[in-house]
């Protein structure tokens, strides 16, 4: 072995979910929205110019619309580059003490990879057999708290006054509610905000927002938190959102319409696949995300995986404790949740 | 105190150059090109599309694109964004060792900051005091090495031969050679990385290929390091490239032509400026960058900074032992340069 060898970062790699060239497949593995975002971002296209300039290293202006469409003070919003890079930097940033982190068992799949890329210790807690977070099991001595709102991959939502009983009991850490999620039918934790300062709510454009192409990601915090944030930011790279995500991001807060709508074919469509899998015999937990995380009692999930495959349909499936019969399926269009409905009856 | 408050991490923030909203301001601090990118970077924005779909996670036209370019395999190509991502993965990944990396005292202001974030133990060695670095000097045990060529803020360029004794002399750890500048009249690496196993050459679409507002950076190695990096990044944030940066960053590589013309440009003007310059009594150290680094013996770089700003000219003064008599200028258009000499004369 050469001796620069022994230095290397060894990490557990994160397989990305498969994107596929074909646009022929029916792409239900990531949980992209199947719509386009509002035609207002697609028309501020030709409106991308200056090139040749750094953009506004603040962000500002998507800072500022952000903070005016949810009634908040710029000071209170930290924009990056996906609600990955979000929460990497809060990782990073606020889980710096000498206890474990916590999360659930069951959950967003990047969590224990940053806790062991930044070698911060971490300690899971088992969801309940209905995949449900027990805020009494929260009552531990940790370094942070973070969890999904609705949680990933199982799709279920805590009630609002559960996760106020989270952060109540854990004032003296940071609580990351990552609200991924959160616009397909959860109630936010975002007016906790004033009321606890160790409170970070994250959000992503690429879900509710159509926007996965674009890379946005956001979070809001008292000041004092967000400040920490962009300290550590401007530290590690000072202009990290480029021209185009900035002005086509904006855009995008502003249809508000379009947004509503959106998101509610979403959930109509979603409701109409899930009266279909009770019929087909799935079980699944409730959900209130643009996925429904299921498993059936006579076909594994991993042969639904395989079949559905060679028949140009992605979902996706993860080979780990407890879930290994379950898959997660992205909520697509009433077509192609069809589609999905006929192949299942085929092969059931 | 909060007891939360004990665990941020404290890092000294880096202030980015200013980014002022004004148009008519001429800004020479930010080393940004001042042509816009290549028409066919532009030509392309109407097929910004699929912006509801996550972008390739492997970047793989870009990195094609790239290797094609350079007469690399795809395997040697790492992109991030900007090249403040690439080298912040580069220190995460590869300097992970117990003894301190090393870099010239007058450099890059990220380096220190990226070690500090971190906690990687650094040592910086003094360069001469023409600015120049020493080879000799890095004949020292280190956890790793890492320097621009040409350096920033000085605009000097060391020749292949002293690189390749740095790299010679430190086999046993990373050399990263940060070629933001190389563009603009230097000789690259880039044939050394077959050679030399633990080299890496980083390039950035700032400068040379007017394209700041994008944020691309990349790097190239030896397969192993690129998959090394790989590894962390899918780790970090698997998506980081906007799919409108894939794709105009594509189109900007593709256009070879327009990119050694504006190249020939900033270098024209770089000579013209230097010219001035001699003639006003400055004294620099011979750039190879479209930068150049001056001095006046008569009038404080201070006081010049002061009033290149009341008169609309923003240009970049570093408070710091050393060079806290120096200015860094963008080299901009002609017109831009004119109209700074002629500030330049009149208060001189």
């Amino acid at each position: 072995m050469r001796e620069w060898e022994k230095n290397i970062r060894r990490v557990v790699p994160y397989t990305p979910g498969e994107q596929p060239k074909n646009k022929n497949v029916i792409k239900l593995n990531t949980n992209e929205n199947p719509y386009p975002p509002s035609p207002k971002v697609l028309a501020c296209r030709e409106r991308i110019d200056d090139l040749n300039l750094y953009p506004d290293p603040a962000i500002s202006d998507l800072v500022n619309a952000l903070a005016t469409y949810h009634g908040v003070d710029p000071s209170n919003v930290f924009v990056g580059v996906g609600s990955d890079d979000v929460l990497a930097m809060c990782f990073l940033t606020f889980f710096n003490g000498d206890l474990p982190i916590v999360f659930p068992d069951i959950t967003y799949s990047f969590y224990d990879v940053w806790a062991e890329l930044y070698r911060i210790q971490y300690r899971t807690i088992a969801l309940d057999d209905d995949f449900k977070m027990l805020p009494e099991d929260y009552q531990v001595p940790n370094g942070g708290v973070v969890f999904p709102n609705p949680n990933a991959p199982t799709g279920v939502l805590m009630g609002l006054d559960d996760v106020r009983k989270i952060i109540e009991a854990n004032r003296d850490v940071i609580v990351i509610v990552d609200e991924a999620y959160i616009d397909f039918g959860g109630e936010s934790a975002l007016p906790l905000i004033d009321e606890y300062d160790n409170l970070i709510v994250v959000r992503t454009f690429s879900k509710s927002r159509s926007l996965a192409g674009l890379r946005i990601g956001y979070c809001m915090a008292n000041e004092e938190l967000i400040k920490a944030l962009n300290d550590v930011k401007y530290s590690f790279n000072s202009y990290t959102l480029s021209r185009p995500a900035i002005l086509m991001g904006k855009a995008s807060v502003e249809d508000d319409t379009y947004f509503k709508e959106t998101c509610k074919k979403v959930i109509a469509t979603r409701e109409y696949f899930e009266n279909e899998l009770k019929r087909l015999g799935f079980t699944f937990p409730e959900s209130k995300t643009n996925f429904v995380f299921v498993s059936h009692n006579k076909v594994s999930a991993k042969v639904i995986f395989d079949k559905a495959k060679e028949n140009g349909i992605i979902l996706r499936y993860f080979e780990k404790p407890r879930i290994d019969n379950y898959l997660r399926i992205t909520i697509g269009t009433d077509e192609e949740m069809k589609k999905l409905v006929d192949f299942l009856e085929s092969i059931l």
